[in-house]
């Protein structure tokens, strides 16, 4: 019962915003400015009692007094009048209730331990899936409905990462540099208190339900009943990669947990093994998650840890190889016929083994191309790097990278890309083929070498 | 001698570019490009016997037909008649090149070496620092002078950090990552096959003779006789801090270093131990390069290592907390005084100790100040990461960023930020303020830590 009115939820077909507000200083404000700018498609219903209308939309006094059906409640209402609204909700046969308002377990007052007892009672009595409260609320970039109050979720580009986050800040962080870094998100979503939908719900939902959903991000801080999360990873059995950032790790940020969501963050080297048992990858900064993240969406699989780098300068070509070493992965040699083949595209100056320095074919995008196509057909290589540095003399190196796109999806092999050039220059050619026909564009060299190994570590976590 | 005309070198009155091109397919192209567009103050003389005029402006036939005195030339004429230009160097009495044409000792060819010892014969004899050959060339941002063929760093912003590179294209990752990172720089070199300037001709340079470097980055894949360097820097006696990069760790990296700059990149381990003697702090990646530098040449000294972290949201404050402690710093307990004055600013529903949630102060940006001042004149604390999320509703938090710069300065205190918004909505604000008064804005709270830790290891590599 729970499990399909989560599908509701997340994909409703109308939302009712109790708190609606024409005001820039209230939080009602703001949820209305992400369903109506984010060009939510559904019935958006403002509730409140003292407009008529807000944000040219028809506003009801109460829920009641909506004539239609509503599946999703954004709740934004002061803390003291929540169970009142909850209770309504549950009378109009809500489906599912997003309770932005804080104040409850997580502060000091016990009075808000008393209020999130009576939520939770209602929300049982009626059976209504509530995100929250204490929550930002969350986007779903794959149907356009940003329940939150922060707008410029709707800006993320559409792919198939989910984070599922113990915070909303974290969300912030997240959801910004993912613009930044092109990474494409299902949906994004902050559990707040976990009233009635936890890790474990949220997890199986995103696993079976939602298949937009192709990779799971998870941001923890503590729970004081972990086993849930880790069972429910574990018996979804590598159906769908699950990576998690832990923190709290330190004996100061583990009491600041206990504030912050109302649970002891535990002991950091107890989460670290049972992460690995449950088969979830653990990364350890937002930008790991994120390079990490978009690698295991749109890349081929990897099938071993033999990389190649191909570089347009050496030096770049040279930390990436160093950072690959500590990743976990391998510099591989080529073949024979391999590197008789570099051995004529690239002249003797160059370095032409592994790391290869493409310098001299600077001014050839076919021959570039061509070294990546020869190194992908080697069987001896399960992956490749490739670099290259804007110089002001290597426009031409454009069309290298459109080329990237279209020849080398047939080798179903991982090619991690890292592009790097002042502001505007390739922006529009590296936005039209980041997350294209297996290519991911990575910031750095080492960042890079971080997220194919990272793809490698969950090859053999998922096998 | 030589190190009176380095000073002409990288400050030069006049240029002359050997090999000027008009056409977008030749190196000297670029070059002319870097110093037209780079808005070079001096004179420009390019030289082309087959032009009477480039870029606009008087072409001469050859060096010896130029009327007046040139302190700089730029070479990009074909490795065997380097030779004879040089020679023409002496005779003109040029005090510098850069000498950009590539093909000498590493490639596998013979005669590059063979050449190559011609070269460092003849400028011996005429006394001619020379910046390469195989170099990408300089670029000085203090005075305005693009002596290299990428004419994009004249776009990086003018600041404090030199980077003396073993790789032209680090040099154009790190420049790239710089203007990214609004990191101010004052020379970005890239020394080639440092045939007469080596790592202790520039480190000694611009330790003694340029007033505008103040922190020195340096990029090293490998040395036959690193003691130099060592020495250098180790005689410099902490005048200036400087942080190092060390690559071709691995032994694929260490013969890939072979080939591109023609020298060994040595044992890592024995590197690690030799450059912490030489009072040179490591870093292990380019963004870490970035983020230290920039700490370094903005923040006031850290006098310990207790620090405060303030975050407009938990969850990012407690992942800040989790990366101190991995960077040797601690989260400092507030005084009494302390504590109850940030009570009277935050109520109880906030996590008012370190790490702290500003979260219920997000619409008072008089209150984030206040607890940011209230913190630095806190006896018990070295530093202060302060953090703040973007979100759709503390559009206000502007206001607080631009009150940071005017206030905190007289604290002497190091203070970092980190602020996170999407693209174009905190742009100008940060713009305005990074690297004013005593503030870095550092990319994610993790970054903001590990910078901050650093200027603490360099402290103690100082002192």
């Amino acid at each position: 019962m729970m499990n399909e009115k989560l599908k509701w939820l997340f994909s409703p077909g109308s939302v009712a915003v109790i708190g609606a507000s024409d005001s820039f200083d209230k939080l009602g404000y703001h949820v209305m400015k992400s369903l109506v700018k984010g060009r939510y498609r559904g019935a958006i219903y403002p509730v409140n009692p003292k407009a008529e209308k807000l944000w040219g939309i028809r506003t009801y006094p109460s829920l009641k007094d909506i004539p239609g059906e509503v599946d999703l409640a954004v709740i934004v209402v002061p803390a003291p009048s929540v169970p009142g609204t909850l209770q309504e909700c549950g009378q109009k046969m809500v489906k599912g209730v997003v309770l932005i308002t804080a104040g409850y377990k997580e502060i000091e007052d016990s009075q808000g331990e008393t209020l999130e007892g009576e939520i939770k009672e209602i929300a049982g009595r009626y059976e209504i899936p509530i995100i929250g409260p204490n929550t930002f609320g969350f986007v779903n970039m794959t149907d356009g409905v940003n329940a939150s109050f922060t707008y410029e979720f709707s800006l993320i580009k559409k792919g198939g990462v989910t984070l599922i986050s113990q915070s909303g800040g974290f969300c912030h962080l997240c959801g910004f540099l993912a613009m930044e870094e092109r990474m494409g998100m299902a949906k994004l979503m902050s559990l707040g208190n976990r009233v009635n939908v936890d890790f474990p719900e949220a997890l199986r939902h995103f696993i079976e339900e939602d298949d937009a959903t192709r990779v799971i991000a998870l941001y923890i801080e503590g729970l004081d009943e972990p086993r849930g999360l880790l069972e429910m990873a574990r018996s979804m059995g590598g159906k769908k990669p699950i990576i998690a950032y832990k923190a709290g790790k330190s004996e100061k940020g583990d009491s600041a947990s206990r504030f912050h969501t109302g649970s002891l963050a535990g002991k950091y080297e107890i989460w670290k093994g049972a992460l690995r048992q449950a088969r979830i990858l653990e990364v350890t900064s937002a930008e790991e998650l994120i390079d990490t993240a978009k690698v295991l969406d749109v890349c081929a699989p990897i099938k071993g840890n033999r990389i190649a780098v191909l570089s347009g300068q050496a030096g770049p070509g040279m930390i990436a190889a160093d950072a690959l070493e500590d990743a976990g992965l391998k510099l591989a040699g080529f073949t024979t016929t391999t590197q008789e083949k570099i051995n004529e595209l690239l002249p003797p100056v160059a370095i032409r083994t592994n790391p290869v320095d493409m310098g001299p074919a600077w001014y050839s995008p076919k021959a570039m191309l061509d070294i990546l196509k020869v190194t992908l057909e080697d069987e001896g290589i399960d992956g490749v790097i490739f670099i290259a540095m804007f110089a002001s003399a290597n426009l031409e190196v454009t069309k290298t990278m459109e080329g990237l796109m279209k020849d080398i999806e047939p080798f179903k092999k991982p090619v991690v890309a890292c592009f790097t050039a002042p502001a505007g220059v390739w922006d529009e050619e590296i936005k039209r083929m980041d997350g294209e026909k297996g290519v991911a564009i990575i910031h750095t060299p080492e960042r890079a070498a971080k997220a194919m190994g990272n793809l490698w570590k969950m090859q053999l976590i998922m096998r």
